[in-house]
C-alpha cells in the first residue's frame, strides 16, 4: 500500500454501505477520504469514508448527531478537532487520555464510545514493519506537539529502556518529562540535538517540510546501525532521511507511519458497532 | 436511465467529495444512494449520495448536526421521516407545506434550509415525458397518503381542469378535497373506481405491490386514448399499467415516477449552498 492520489476507484455507494466520516476543516487537502475508502475497498468491505468540513463551533452538534447513525460506528477525527473530540468519548484509550485527543472514535458494543490516537501506534507499527524493535532500545525524540505526545508514549509503552526528549519550548519539554515519568519512572530525561549514544532517532516536528529547514538533529554525528524515523510525509524523503541513508542508517519516513496508521483506522472504523 | 442494481461504479471519494446523506430507518433496501450517486458520477459531479439509518428518535439530532457540514448542502430524507423533517426547513416549498412533509432539503445561499417534496414533481415530469400534457384534463387520483396529497396537488397546480380522488377513507379524501378546493376552487371532487370520462387516471395506493391484489380501479372500463399511471415501482408492471396496455392505453410505470424524481432530487442537492 502506498500513497496514492486516488480519484477514481471502483468504490460503491448502495443501501448497505458503512459510511465513516472523517471531520476536520479545512478537509479538502485531506488525503485519508481515498486513501482509507481504497483499503476498505481492497479489503471487500462495502465501507467508504468521506469527508465531513465542519467548524470548530459546529463540532459538538455534528458528533452528537453522527452517533445516532446506526450504519456508521465509527468517525475519523482531523485538525482542528483532535483535542475538542475527545470530550465525546465515554471510554478514551489511555494513550489518548495521555495525548489529550483523539483520532479515531468508535462505539462499543455497549453503546458507549470509544477513542483512541493512533499517531504513536501508526509511528512504532511501522517502525517495527523496517524491522527496528524499539524494546530495550534508546529513543531519542524531537518534539512533543499533539504526534509527538503520542508518539513518546508508545515508545515507552512498548518496552524502551530510555527516552530522551529535545523540544525547543523547554517548559513544554519539562511538562511531558514530569507526566510520562509519572507513568514509565525513571526511563525519560532531556536530551538534545545530539543523537550520538541512542539506537533510535525520531523526528515529531515539522522541520523538515519546507526547503531551507534546519535538520532537526545533528546528523553528521549518525552513524550506521542508528534507526532514523521522521513522521513528515512532504516531502517523501526530509533532509533528515535523505542525511541517514546516505550515512547508511536505516530509516522510516513519514509514508511508513501514514501507511500503518492507515491500517490501524480502518481496523478501528470497521470494529465500531453497527445496527440494522 | 433505467432503475439498476447497482453494487460497483466508479464512484470516488477524496477531500473534495460533496456528500449528501440520505436519512431512513429502514435503509439498507433504499435504492436511491446507488441510483442516486450513479447520476452524479454520470454529471461528473464529484459528489455521493450515501446513506444513513437513523431512528426517529435520533432524526433531530442528526439533522442539526448536518447542518454544520460544509461540503454537503443538502440530504435526503425518506421513510419514516418525510414529516418529521419538515419542522428543520426554514423555508418550505408550497407544495411541501401541503403535503406536510419533505424528502430534499438544501442549504440556501443566506443561510436558511428550504424543503421540498418531489413526489408530485417527479409524477407529473414523468407523465409529461411520455408526451402526456395534464392542463386542461380530467384526472382521477385514487389514494391520498403521502405521495397522493403531493401529487394532487401538482395536479391541479399544472392546470388539470377537474380533479377527482378515489380514496376509501372518506374522511381522509374529504379533508383533502377541501384543503385542495382552498387553493384551486372550484376544481376538485369526491370521485370513484370508475374512470370513465377522465383523461388521466393515476394510482398513488400500494394497491398492486402484492399477487392478488385487486386493481385500485375498474380497469374493464378503460378506453384508449386514457393516460394510466402508477407510483408502484414492484412489481415493474403492475397489473393496473397491464390492463392499461393491453387496453391500447398510453401509461406511466412507477420507474418513470422513480426516474424522473431522482433527476429533480440530484438538482436540488446540487443546488444547494456549500463552503470551503
Amino acid at each position: 500500500m502506498t500513497i496514492t492520489d486516488n480519484n477514481h476507484r471502483p468504490l460503491r455507494s448502495n443501501g448497505e454501505t458503512r459510511v465513516f466520516p472523517i471531520v476536520g476543516d479545512p478537509i479538502a487537502q485531506v488525503r485519508s477520504p481515498a486513501f482509507l475508502s481504497d483499503i476498505l475497498a481492497a479489503r471487500g468491505e462495502n465501507a467508504l469514508v468521506v469527508p465531513a468540513l465542519v467548524a470548530p463551533a459546529d463540532l459538538d452538534a455534528f458528533i452528537a448527531g453522527h452517533k445516532g447513525v446506526g450504519n456508521s460506528g465509527g468517525l475519523v477525527i482531523t485538525v482542528p478537532h483532535k483535542a475538542a473530540a475527545l470530550a465525546h468519548c465515554d471510554a478514551p484509550s489511555e494513550r489518548a487520555a495521555f495525548a489529550g485527543s483523539v483520532n479515531v472514535i468508535a462505539r462499543m458494543a455497549d453503546g458507549r464510545w470509544r477513542g483512541d490516537n493512533t499517531d504513536g501506534l501508526g509511528c512504532l507499527n511501522g517502525v517495527a514493519a523496517e524491522g527496528f524493535d524499539i524494546a530495550g532500545k534508546r529513543a531519542l525524540l524531537v518534539g512533543v506537539g499533539g504526534a509527538g505526545a503520542a508518539i513518546a508514549y508508545e515508545i515507552l509503552a512498548r518496552g524502551a529502556a530510555h527516552l530522551a526528549i529535545h523540544e525547543i519550548d523547554t517548559a513544554k519539554r519539562d511538562a511531558m518529562i514530569a507526566r510520562l515519568d509519572g507513568l514509565f519512572p525513571g526511563r525519560v530525561s532531556a536530551g538534545s540535538a545530539d543523537p550520538t549514544n541512542h539506537d533510535f532517532i525520531m523526528n515529531a516536528t515539522p522541520v523538515g517540510m519546507r526547503p531551507g529547514d534546519p535538520l532537526p538533529v545533528d546528523a553528521a554525528r549518525l552513524v550506521p546501525g542508528q534507526f532514523v524515523a521522521d513522521a513528515i510525509t512532504k516531502p517523501a524523503e526530509t533532509p533528515l532521511i535523505a542525511a541517514a541513508r546516505a550515512l547508511g542508517c536505516a530509516t522510516m519516513p513519514g509514508a511508513g507511519m501514514f501507511n500503518a496508521q492507515a491500517e490501524i483506522l480502518v481496523d478501528t472504523l470497521l470494529s465500531g458497532a453497527t445496527r440494522d
